[in-house]
């Protein structure tokens, strides 16, 4: 079979409307993980067609209380807007320029807000309300746009980063790092 | 001031969050137009932070019956999920290849089924219910997607074009061609 | 074999002139359709060395009162030159920016004349002499431009977009949709 | 004004035809040069319109004999047909992969014909025949293609190039390098 | 003057090999910051003409035990070589796919050694040697990479991060996070 | 196995820190050409995890009043910098703007200077010190720059060009030509 970016690329014949199609995607609330959220991405992955055209959307569920954690998307954009609840959200600026390191930008988003994470910064979702849950709908400039989030990729990778390291990146003792690694780093991103 | 791709470029130093926000965009149910829609699109003009980043959002509202009629995207793959009742979507790939031409795909979508319309190819949605409106959030793939409502750039273009033209091309007589052009064609992209 | 793109990219060992060759492609006259119109593209399916390279020609051929009726080409600009003949021709702008929607700008080609079609946009070429033909060559910015015939891809779909959602669409009764969807309707690009 | 790229982009309720359009560009003989060509190019100089679109066209005259002698192009692919004549075309691929290195590949195109030149690569045209001129039209991937002849930019730089660094690269004596740093390296792309 | 791209385009005119040159940029070794190193990063904002081009060039001073904190680079993907000493390097990969998310992978880097760290992974440099330093040389895909020091970013921005939200983050509690916020988040690339 | 880009893009789950590095790759002296140098390129052929990456790093050696001799990149900008000895070296603008044609940009580089290579330009690299070797290190924006030898793909290729061209073009006799094809064209890029 041809191959284009890796993905199969269907016969122009026997392509149909299940390859631009995903059903009951993303309606349904699903459980949120440890940090109090779920990420439901639908890429390339899950439908086929979008190869090569450089989009996907996602539904983000948050418990009261919950966060999609610091992260990055290493090849995309997201524009978000929230569909039920309220969302605190922020992005932190690049090391450039100088003074003007590392900003942290932040905003309260009510429903049918809309904000823009840019493409490679680190950036979270939290939804302050402690009593109901919230829900947003994103979008990524990408097939496969990849999430990183950062302390699972810095504490909890597999295997671990070395303790000396991080202890003097982090400005803590190595102790304080192991007892990070050992923790659980659980992926909300399904 | 520096302007990036046609658009001003703030001074780092004083951007800020309202630069990458748009408060109560996508949030509130649109008066749709003659065809039955309300194309609620955010994208560099209400965004400035969405600059270079190849992505905007827009909410679709749709009175029973009503659609949003055949347009293409000329810079933009759009990705649609139903956030409320049912459309009958679809798209018409292109005159390749041979004997594979101007294939119709087309789904019925409930809420939370997403569908994908490639980059240029003429697409439209319909609520097939009499009674209840439908609505879906829309993302594309450019900072300013352009859209091309067939009907109207075809027949209600300023100055009109050549009817001894398109009656050819549409295979009717000019008399028709008239009648179509002497029709108010609106715009249901805001 | 290995794929580059989807197509064979042939061992640099055996690659020769041929493969960057086509001959005969473009000097030859043509039967022009029932439009009065017969496009003759030299795209990567003919010249296998254009993969990735981003461009391809063609010849049009138009009958004394044929036209190349409008389309779009959704990836790629057009630049054309007219050979032989009176050419005139235009391109309708997309709904942005209001008030300034679906302008029409059109221009009366003569030989040596050079015309530029945006990527994306409705455009078309008639010939208004009704005693002579002309010929045109044109150049698109992608190895595989596509194209989509708007009266072709709106009314002779497979299988037919609804009678409902298009008398809506364009503002006429249902049996007038029908019986534009019962008409032949022939592709000029060959 | 606003700028896009470097060029002015008009404001939309302004643009008009004209800014897509040059009158009787390629359709006359032109004054060919000491090594019999001249190649008339419409780029983005000429049709502002051309701006961001990633595409050009050019005419070619070939005097009896004459050539468009080695160059390259730094940022486009050129295909070319034949309008009249005959030419010997060809290019050389780069030094790799070993041992395939600087294959020079080569074909007589007559009328009709069509050839690729990948962009970057050293190419050229001759019109082998000592009584009759030739006409070639080509299409470029670039708004602003760029030309480099070989012969000009090595042997008629400004300032010179050391000599004692073109002797050695060119294997002969400095004086050779001298007597063709002295001779008049006439530009043919006007 | 005219922008590209939010920089000067110089007149051409005017542009002379002062406009492509950085003089002594590369050469000394530079004083070490807290975490031991200190990256010497030549981009655009250093010469001018590296514009639109896409490519920087840096070098990496290690104090003995020094490293370059784990960070991103939100454009760029970096290629590296070792010109003295040692360097223990790594990156994670994202979460993607399952099951093999957030893989580490690292290497001792001896002189000559060449290393690739793919556009936005976190990433970092550590000198294990006690008693020497250690130099690097790494070139970066973009004309301005950026760069994201994870902890600055993390626990360092301005303002900071809601504690509530870096707590559950990070699973520590929120005076773990108030400590690592009052620390100083040095930056090493000058 | 799955190939992206003609490149085989291994299992994600049988990746490793191998497909990212290269050992002793650029530590060593080499032994240099005809032309009294020898380019030592780590591209994607070497390091396969740089598959769709972009960029590529290369030692350059030159002995005593030895060169890298005009040539180009037809897909890479290059940024070099010295690491021992001096270079001269420049670049030679294309045929454009008149009457600012073919410019020749120099410089004397001294070990720490960065100097950058336009894409496409014809450049060199020439160490004038008649006693000690340099050596640089270049860094190119491509995963497979490429490079064409001017010298070596005019008058080495294989098979020959026509001598009845390249007197014309050079403005020399064709025994001149017949001399210079002779010669052993030896590359000095492995």
């Amino acid at each position: 079979s041809v191959r284009v970016n890796g993905f199969v690329c269907k016969n122009p014949m026997e392509v149909n409307a299940d390859d631009f199609f995903k059903a009951a995607a993303l309606d349904k609330p699903r459980v949120t993980n440890k940090v109090g959220s779920n990420v439901t991405l639908i890429n390339v992955m899950q439908i086929a067609g979008l190869n090569t055209l450089g989009i996907s959307i996602a539904r983000i569920d948050y418990a009261p209380l919950g966060q999609n954690p610091p992260h990055t998307h290493p090849r995309a954009t997201e524009i978000l807007t929230v569909l039920e609840g309220t969302l605190y959200v922020g992005f932190v600026t690049s090391n450039q320029p100088a003074p003007n390191r590392n900003k942290f930008l932040s905003k309260v988003l009510n429903k049918g807000d809309v904000f823009v994470f840019p493409v490679g910064l680190i950036h979270f979702q939290f939804n302050p309300n402690p009593h109901k849950p919230a829900v947003a709908i994103a979008a990524l400039s990408s097939q496969n746009p990849g999430a990183i989030t950062i302390a699972n990729a810095v504490f909890g990778s597999d295997p671990q980063i070395s303790d000396d390291v991080l202890a003097k990146a982090f400005q803590v003792e190595k102790n304080t790092i192991d007892w990070l690694q050992a923790q659980f780093w659980e992926n909300n991103h399904n």
